[in-house]
């Protein structure tokens, strides 16, 4: 990527003098925010364009070149990448449209180039994107009308997006709030370098220290993970807006781009895992930089408001309390504190009414600010103002300026007002204090900087436990050979390699053998047909349970077998499971899904209606750390019925983190040639008692049709 | 508040010839916005001021004065109100802070002006409130601020606000927007006139078409209703900020003004049943009202999306399906219309994919917003532009706003980009078109538009059952009467005259007689303390179930006997309740609040973890329509289970929508000498099998300490 940011020679092909054309505006953009780096153009028409002198073709170029801007019609676009390789261009980035995101034809076109570009060993950035820019270099590679823009505000915040569109008008819109932006990468087809690379560049850049990204959706799950760890370790907050999350989104992400889009519930832990936070619109994202720029984290949720009117006050602890913030009643010495420099018929109660009239008056407001800030009552600040025009705002606007500069607790502004209090706003956007003209939008960036603050204290790299390579040979192969679904003996006895606790249960074929294994293990027992083609065994008669002797056993034997070869002549039967019954407790159920681009996820929830009706699981990415297993227990709605309600014993909760962990760690071990694994149930007794994986069945990656 | 909002002539109580006070503000902003009527400046120190005759009391008025408006030291105010009062002067507007907010000396001076004003049948608006604005006729009676813009637009939504901050923020932001303000009212205090009592009047001015308003809490909730279904029938919306539903945001409100704060859960579904419009910011309310002032409402749910990007057009479809709307792939008929011009790399489907060349190009974007406005397989259209910059943005908003004044859907705009598209902003804002700067605020206001179109064409008034006088004199008496809780027994008998299917049961105080009662009845039989002391009967050893034999029955009625005597000493016991043991069925929970403010509100739930661990409750303001009580069945989140999940039968939820009107009907006739109802549980049986309250308890709002 460095070569792409920070090129030593770049080629501009197809070059024009009418600065009105796609190829002029990058050339002319390139010129107006003063490129440092050498520009050369290419055009067999013109001797010179703007002072520059312009080549007949790329081989006529006689010093070196790092990076190609390209941005003719896509059928040129092979021949041009070749020339490019020949005189030895290492890097393209391809405006062009009209590859595979039109399909047919333009689909081809895509991957000529890509084995031009493997040919030469040429890393390429789009087609169909925006470009890419520099702004400390004045690298401004795109033809976006934001490059209109007088001068472009350099500064901590790096942006990489999968839609041109989107990335230049998130970079206009932090321009205009007064947020410098140092890269912008728009990676558009993604036919070579993905957003996931611009992230990892961007990441590892000692001047940036807020990234943003918008994601339609990743095609390299992994590699976006070790930048997010490697972010998270740095200290660097990532904000991703994730699209196609809805069903029609999904449509018009499939229709956008050849993404993989994965399932929103599935991306949603992927990042609430690692971190990420997560904006659902521009405004959040905006919003999110400019709270995240000043480097400042909350060191808990108490938050502070300061108002001069009631009203804003209410509305923002409400809002606050929404985002799990606390608006605490401070002390009674801070109130007589904060009372000495408000008016009486403010309020020194939390929000602290400061009224209109103080802030009108010397020292005063910018003195209960800093109080407020000094005080170990409060870990952050809101302050709400009102209105406040021309002088008054300014004044307002360096008072608050100054207390914030002053301390190492956030402290963000809601101006609800119009252009009346401009004086002020530009105060503050110079001073780099964020400001907001919504309570709400003031409320929600809290809420985010406190969430973050509790992940960068809490994160470590979750290391999975050692892999046991003598068990992880024993499942993958178990997984090859079956191809398919693991029947529920054979899916149990996997299960136990991992330490988790499975019925006690014996396959035969024989009557006789069974009935002495009933009489073993005492009665009464459950008796069920195991078959890697019978999934659904009780619609298949598969199962009977309250068997209590051996006549019962006998007969219900052959009722099994007799229904099991009507619902499913063809199905391999491995005989009759004889199974221990186990007491009645709360029914879990435990699942693994891999998803192809975000890895393998583990799922839990309640039995029963919990899952049935309210659709209440809990979705977290493996491997699981001790605290995650405790979280996924805590996170359902209905974790109380855990811990024992309505004069219920609380339930094993230590045997089911036990569960989760084994599973987890199931997960690592079969790696990808694990599709899925559902446990239902696991039965959940008292406390001390345990728990028992009933029925399981563990499905292949590799599915033979 | 005709004569506070169209006075014939108003005086100005303390009139300053310097500008720069509060009340040289409010002859300034007065003279500024070309006030239509007589002023009369009162102040013994001028003869004159700005050109107007300065009078030395009111007194001195040689006209008939309307309307005083004063801002003195709190103090003064009972002494001016007086003389305002002695001059017949009936209508008073008070700025003045110092009264009721902040407790003590101040209460005691606002229940003086009270007093003042009923003597001389006077009406208050305040006091502690930012005044009043009927921009029509250039009466600008406040001192905000906001009166320093150069003229005020008129317009057709009204603002009313319990606080003056808020009120004239709104106001700011709202002319900001372009949107066109008719009449703002602050209330302030509301030592007389409320809130209400404003919105009632700019409900029914002819020109108002939308009404905007931040509450803290209602004093009177009945005169509130009424105005709502007023707005309902004329079919204005009302879009509401109410704010003090969190516990700190309680707690402020508390603090800020002495209204009484309602809990956020009985407000949302007093405010949904009246189709009011729930804002959660400032940015909502602006939002809002741009989106409602142009009075077009969807006929269905289907959107189209335009747009120039398709990530936008994703983040565009994620979010309005969030709020329910549909994104349908439009039919080939369709998409073929629109191919035609669109550009080949465009896409014809939901989101449509114009490009950014297309916009450029002559009449195609134009052609293309017309031909799907036409269409009738979209009910809505949201067009969403990125980057476009002076003439283009100017030619994007004219095609748009011909295409928008030329449908009768709704058609809003997100244009997310800075100022660089201003010519475009400038377009769209005065054509009236509804602008917003980020996708997700174009679908949110879609959403609501789409809400309210529904609530408009399924409202009407719904009308409690006629009043039976007979047995409304029963429960009156009963509730009455007791002073407290109802027993048991007492209570079922009050439902059965509403037709409850209340458990058959009978009480007895001797042993003999239970015993022949159970064995009339059919063992088994549940036995029960019936007293209207001991309303825990479980914990106090009061209740013994599957009572099968006569031995048993007077073995457990001395031992229930002996341990109530143990529990209560005191307790007036009425005897022991013989009662009919109900199979096993479904239990819900059905109960009655009443709030002095909101009036009575029904609760609804399924028994057991649906209630205690999910808080899964619904709640609804009485009296209900057959509608509503079905409608309460399905907002349950665990509503599948009523109709039967997991090879569980459905229940007889005919049986519940009857005991819901019917103790809606209670509700009713109970009137305020009821404080709650609960029934807890009633059991549902199969469908057609009915339902049985197994308990229950009335108490009474008469409570005797």
């Amino acid at each position: 990527m460095r070569y792409f940011m920070d090129p030593t020679g770049l080629a501009i092909i197809g070059a024009s003098q009418d600065f009105k054309t796609i190829n002029g505006k990058i050339l002319k953009y390139l010129l107006k925010h003063n490129y440092q780096g050498q520009i050369y153009p290419v055009n067999p028409k013109y001797q010179e364009i703007a002072g520059l002198a312009c080549y007949a073709s790329v081989e006529a170029i006689p010093e070196q070149v790092d990076l190609a801007l390209i941005a003719v019609a896509a059928a040129r676009v092979p021949g041009i990448l070749k020339d490019c390789g020949t005189k030895g261009i290492k890097r393209a980035v391809i405006f062009s449209s009209g590859f595979a995101e039109i399909g047919g034809e333009g689909k081809k076109i895509q991957e000529d180039i890509i084995k031009v570009a493997q040919e030469f060993r040429m890393r390429l950035i789009g087609p169909n994107c925006l470009g890419i820019l520099n702004t400390s270099t004045g690298l401004i590679a795109s033809f976006s009308a934001s490059m209109e823009l007088d001068s472009i505000k350099t500064g901590p915040v790096a942006l990489v997006s999968q839609s041109g569109a989107v990335g230049f008008m998130l970079f206009n819109l932090l321009q205009e709030a007064g947020v410098g932006v140092n890269f912008v990468v728009t990676t558009g087809n993604e036919a070579d370098v993905t957003a996931s690379e611009g992230l990892d560049y961007v990441v590892e850049n000692p001047n940036t220290k807020v990234i943003l990204t918008y994601l339609e959706g990743l095609r390299d799950g992994e590699s976006f993970k070790r930048t997010a760890e490697k972010a998270a370790e740095l200290g660097k907050p990532i904000i991703a807006l994730k699209v196609g999350n809805s069903a029609s989104g999904q449509k018009a992400a499939a229709t956008h781009t050849a993404a993989l889009t994965g399932s929103g519930a599935a991306y949603k832990s992927f990042f609430d895992k690692m971190g990420i936070i997560q904006a659902k619109d521009s405004d959040d994202v905006i919003d999110l930089a400019q709270a995240f720029v000043p480097g400042k984290l909350p060191e808990g949720a108490r938050i502070g408001i300061v108002t001069m009117s009631g009203g804003v006050g209410i509305l923002l602890a409400d809002r606050c309390e929404e985002w799990g913030l606390q608006v605490p009643q401070l002390s009674q010495a801070l109130q007589e504190e904060v009372s000495k420099v408000i008016p009486a018929f403010g309020c020194a109660q939390n929000p602290v009414d400061v009224t209109a009239q103080s802030l009108n008056q010397g020292e005063e407001f910018k003195k209960c600010l800093k109080i407020l800030l000094a005080s170990d009552e409060l870990d952050m600040l809101i302050v709400a103002i009102t209105m406040a025009t021309g002088k008054l705002a300014e004044k307002i606007g360096q008072d608050i300026a100054e207390a914030a500069l002053d301390t190492d607790k956030p402290l963000v502004v809601s101006w609800s007002v119009g252009q009346v209090a401009k004086p002020g706003f530009d105060v503050l956007i110079d001073a780099g204090i964020p400001l907001y003209h919504s309570p709400a939008r003031a409320a929600k960036v809290m809420g985010a900087l406190y969430q973050y603050a509790n992940f960068k204290r809490e994160w470590k790299t979750i290391i999975a436990e050692e892999i046991n390579l003598d068990r992880q040979a024993k499942i993958q192969c178990a997984l090859r050979e079956s191809g398919k679904a693991l029947s529920e003996h054979a899916t149990k006895e996997l299960l136990e390699l991992y330490g988790l606790p499975v019925t006690k249960e014996y396959v035969t074929k024989s009557v006789e053998e069974a009935i002495e294994i009933a009489e073993k293990m005492g009665y009464p027992v459950v008796m069920k047909i195991d078959s890697p083609d019978i999934l659904h065994k009780t619609e298949a008669g598969g199962v009977a349970v309250n068997i209590s002797s051996a006549k019962h056993v006998e007969v219900k034997f052959n009722e099994i077998m007799e229904k099991a070869r009507a619902y499913n002549p063809q199905a391999k039967v491995n005989g009759i499971l004889i199974q221990e019954q186990v007491p009645s407790g709360v029914e879990a159920i435990i699942g693994l899904q891999r998803d192809p681009v975000l890895g393998t996820q583990i799922m839990f929830g309640l039995g029963g209606i919990f899952v049935e009706v309210l659709k209440d699981v809990v979705l977290k990415p493996t491997p699981l750390s001790r605290e995650d297993a405790i979280e996924v227990l805590n996170e359902i709605k209905g974790a109380a019925l855990l811990n024992g309600v309505r004069g219920r014993q609380a339930v094993d909760k230590k045997a089911l983190v036990e569960i989760l962990l084994g599973v987890s760690q199931l997960a690592v071990e079969a790696g990808e040639d694990l599709l899925s694994l559902d446990i239902n149930p696991v039965t959940v007794l008292p406390q001390g008692q345990g728990a028992k994986i009933l029925d399981g069945v563990l499905v292949s990656s590799r599915v033979k049709k």
